[in-house]
């Protein structure tokens, strides 16, 4: 059983932000559309360039009205480490979540318990905290923000419009099909 | 704990493929790179897009020695039956594997037990055997297969060149890093 | 013990039925005499011949009261593929049961766990919901749907005449014997 | 989980057959067809009319290199004293099985467990000790012998050519199908 | 620990007496003596004789204000055709009590559970439904009734007394014994 | 399940027989025939006429070729003390075993765990050491010796010749009964 | 740990005392001092020297306020039978007690459960029903029960003066120590 | 069950003896009569006149071949230092085992679990490792070694003529009994 | 998971202190500091020195409000014969708690169970009863007890300054921290 | 039970320094003296100093032949990040362990299950990787490396001397103490 359509559990976290360190649970996961990216370890090599593609989508999720947190077993001061040190990652203005105790990471089940890091996993958790989309890639192969737009806006127009499905590769203003028995077999 | 770098685990099954009934194990993922598309139902909405678009995607996919199947719980009776049926599932040249004994849906760990239909999950695997990228999909999002050449190609030069990592938005051709130690904190 | 006498547990499911798709829950069963008829797949070989069989013996069914349904652990989609495509199936008005949790048949004790498919059982249910006869066959033997009338006449005289037995081979208005001590060893 | 295509138990049983008390055992029900009848109690109502009735299939069914043996919970010597008894039973020449532990009716399921009674259940078990089909009636609902023959038939033309298929209210010398590919969503 | 002095467990049975099928319980026990007295099958070897005997003791039995039950794990119907054969059985006008479900002779351990037949016992009840004696015999050592009297006699003085004991070969009219801490090494 | 038929169970006891003390284990119940009984306790009221009615008794035992055995949870110690005292002990000869370790009464299932005491039960053993016939009373109802002559000949020519049965009340040098099929329901 | 300090656990026996049969349970060991004196059996050798020593010491042991009982796993009326028949029990005027239900002897640690006797165990009891002294003495070496007067004085000494102590070989009028720290070291 | 008649099970201590620090095991216990004697604490208060007691029979105990240990929860250490203050604990010359583990106050069953600290029981042990007395007091009364030379006395007597056996207060040069049947209830 | 941060456990215990018995439980350990100071065993070797050592600090952790116990396994009996007998301990002035139960050394996890001996630990324990530091040595490696005043103030002006924290050998007057994001990386 | 003479359990980690990743485990704990130094976070506050003081004192540790670990739940690659950014951590070259599967901290007891960091804990390790110092105190409470010298060289002597005892603040050059008798209560 996969996670897709089950409600995200509950959490404390210390998260770093915009220079402050902020306190973050389950809770702000409600009542906007949410994206999660988890990734092993600060100071490590792909995750830079994920965080900083991450970042360059950021304004574009915003407008869809999406709040975006990174996640890793990394604690707080590690990230402020981090975002003082990097280039790239002194770019981030999303929500950087420490967890140290790696009980987010067990939850969102990409916890690697040998190497107690989090596998590189990518969550879209819709208004009422219910997980929509899963994605995790093995070390090393990038992922690219620049779909997390699409599959969003994919979401929302499911969300605001039950009872119509929507087809492969949807963009928004393309046709989408209200299913009926007649399509059965005709699609 | 997620699946990415597990190795698939033991199944049989009968698939319908080029207009034959054909046997398919786990075996089958060896060799070569696989594609596994879960989806739902056979004569269901969604899905004959995404099965479309995803032999739309089939040739592409040969040519970077990958193999494509789609499963679902049905029959491979079914399978046979929607492709007689269906415009566009009758394009479909890839194997179309029955799983009316929920195993494999069960091992990839997409089974919606109280449905008894698989969630829309996406898997690729390296000729190992071994899973490399997981993508899932809640109902009615559907999924775009054209990325899936993007990320096979970045799998494998991370398989021919242990030790450079591949930052995100990789492709191919373009420049990649060869972790060094210098590069902590630099990126 | 079998489950002669027991009443149908609890399901929820999804059929096909004249063009629409309809809720079948076991309160279906009660209210009136009821036939289920599993069968292993849709799509496949003898499945089709029983169906039709049962089809051609539905009005009679009607007659008496009854109800029929069939079940199979394919979706209610893939139900109605079926009766668009298959000229024998296409003649069916009776109610087909989509099964994918493989709940309903793992009630009736006919479903075999390792394909995944339901035996060739066939249930008569009183208006009780209530099990009265069990018939089931092994692959390859068909059954013959015509003697179903003559065991839901014979129960209905028995529910209807209670203390009155019923011989073998009894036919409607045919002698039936009440038990009387008298009767011991006689008959 | 149905019985059909298990092999029959393990038993050790005293019989009545022809005036002599026999030893049977699980064997017996290999090397040839069987039909096994359960019944609830000598010198009850129903059961002598069944038990009749089977009795007058028995040549026929002996034609088709079939046995036949009737159990209830009572005792062989029940049996002797019911066949002397009774005119009905008396003309019986096949085997009547006593079963007073109930663990030939315990391993076929038709156990009634409070009432200590065998359910009328019916089995055909081919010449490896295999059950092929399952025929149970409520108490009063007669069974009617006469479809064993056919049942019988089917099952052996099954038996006999494998790759066939036998559809519903096959008689022999009718036609067969052989499953191909082609006949999928034909018939 | 023996049956001695325990009461009677719950059960409910069929019984055949004079001609009628009645029902028997544990309260059937209560309010008079009772002999109950178990066989392991009707229509076997010793058990007429014995059962004849024990008629023949009814009477003085009746007078005494005690029933008689006889029980085996045969059917009320199987008794009925017993009586009606038998010309030793046909003169029983005591209760013959069925037990297929086996719950009486299990509760009285009387029971060969691998046979499921019971051991030949014989027991003498008080009006409280407690157990006052128990005799046993292996197959083929028949039993003797005519005891039975002496034993309810006695068993009824030592009610009718408390306080007094009953010395062994105890016969009504004859000296019993108070027993007091004089007599104690003395007899 | 009763005793009856059962293999006596290993022990190891002091007892008191003709002024001597004896070491008794089951294996002296073994190679002739044991008549044993238990009685509750030395020195209290119905024993003694008991155990004097079985002395009485004990001569016509031995020439059937018959030991006898009494037993309590008394020590050896108080058997000689009881038989010094009482002059009704005195004259017993046979073995009187001591069981205050409680192991034989528990084994024969006649210790009243409540009291330490042991029922009055009276077993009949044939030379394999397996129990052929049991008989318990509550107290205060004396056991009558007189019967046991009675009961061993019957089970040592049940013994002597298998085949036959014993019908009730069966005296030596009657006619007894050779089971055959033809007395089934005759006699 | 030992039994000293605990309380006497409940029971209920009959005991013999001064020729009648009387009632003891816990309740008797409260309210003044007792001596529990266990052996393991009547009629044996060495206890009835070591019961008639304890009868000598009974009138200085009830000047004292403490009452004397003996137990063993004899029953009562082999107590009277023991005290009729030996000159030295014949003397004793405690109360002897009837353990046949070893629960006693258990209680207190002194059953030898193989044996199913007791050990040669004394305890002195406290008014409260606490055990103040255990000893206990292999078979064969006779305990002394001139020094349970004694202990009891002492027991009672440092009972009525609580915070003295009482040195080994304490005598009744010796100096007895008042502990304080100044003691400690210098004793 | 009492510890009489079991053997001393392993340990490992450190004690005190003529100014040494040696070590003990329970095969100390073996070859030679030894009597064991357990207090609470050093430093208290009845514990040196207890100690002193047992100093002055020490020769006598010696001539008998007796060793004497005494045991308590205290180091070996505290041992010498309470040796090196007391004057009473200074005349000891007799082992002084440590038991600060509470190892062997356990296995002797005289460990207060709530205090830490060994009640005062005395055991002798005979040359085979084996308790044949157990003495415990509670506290506040003290043990009077003198009766400690009878006692062994006794049972090197006992062991010494198996088959006789020692009345109460038996001494040196008394008669003993040798039992025999004519014995029981004499004595 | 270190002792560190939690709640001293419940216990009682006996103490030695000028001259006097005392009672001590964890309540002592509440509303003052405390230095808890457990040792293997009294009159043994490094021991003395380093309580001796402990002293020589007492009075200047009580001027800062703390106060003083040693604990070792034996009684409050032997610290005082201890206390009499050392002319290091003879100083001592603090409480010294007597754990033969070794229930307070098993709280604080000094306890090595095969020894019954603690372990030589040392731990400082703020007002509200909750360990603030743990140290432990290895036999032989002595402690040195002056540094305890040092943590003490540091532990003090931590609980009196919440919110700056203490860095490393940090002395009474010296600049403190108070945490803030812009230190993170930078000290 | 402290963890004080046990040995270091297996475990493997990264670890940074002197400007490069190495490979650590338990063995590297063996052949030398270690010290191992548990704090909570990099970036965090009182650490730096913490191990800035350490860095201070490697000099002198290596001179005792002493390697210097220090361990966070932080990985590696963080420590890296540390070391380039933090003045204080830049100066430290001693070991810098990454334990993000948090095992080594569970094996030490130092870690915080809750926050997922180690307790302030230091431990000095002998060449045969057994714990020979522990030391933790709570957060703010800085601990002070200079001991560290002190402790260890009274280590060395202890185990270059076996047999003589090592008091309080003990150091090199002054006189020790051999354990013998007639020191214990002395010192």
């Amino acid at each position: 059983m996969s996670l897709i359509g089950t409600e995200v559990q509950p959490f404390n976290a210390k998260a770093f932000k915009n220079g402050e360190f902020v306190d973050v649970t389950e809770e702000n996961f409600k009542g906007q559309w949410s994206v999660v990216c988890f990734y092993p370890a600060d100071f490590s090599f792909v995750c830079p360039t994920e965080l900083e593609d991450l970042q360059n989508e950021y304004a574009a999720l915003q407008e869809l009205g999406a709040e975006v947190y990174s996640v890793s077993t990394d604690t707080h001061f590690v990230h402020k480490g981090w975002h003082d040190s990097s280039e790239k990652i002194n770019k981030i203005t999303y929500t950087m979540i420490g967890d140290p105790s790696q009980k987010i990471s067990r939850n969102f089940e990409v916890l690697n318990e040998e190497e107690g890091l989090a596998d590189r996993g990518t969550f879209i958790i819709d208004p009422d905290g219910v997980i929509q989309t899963v994605e995790i890639n093995a070390g090393g192969i990038g992922r690219d923000a620049s779909n997390l737009v699409g599959k969003i806006r994919a979401a929302q127009y499911v969300r605001q419009n039950p009872g119509e499905v929507c087809p492969a590769k949807w963009e928004e203003g393309s046709e989408t099909l209200t299913p009926s028995l007649d399509l059965v077999g005709k699609i």
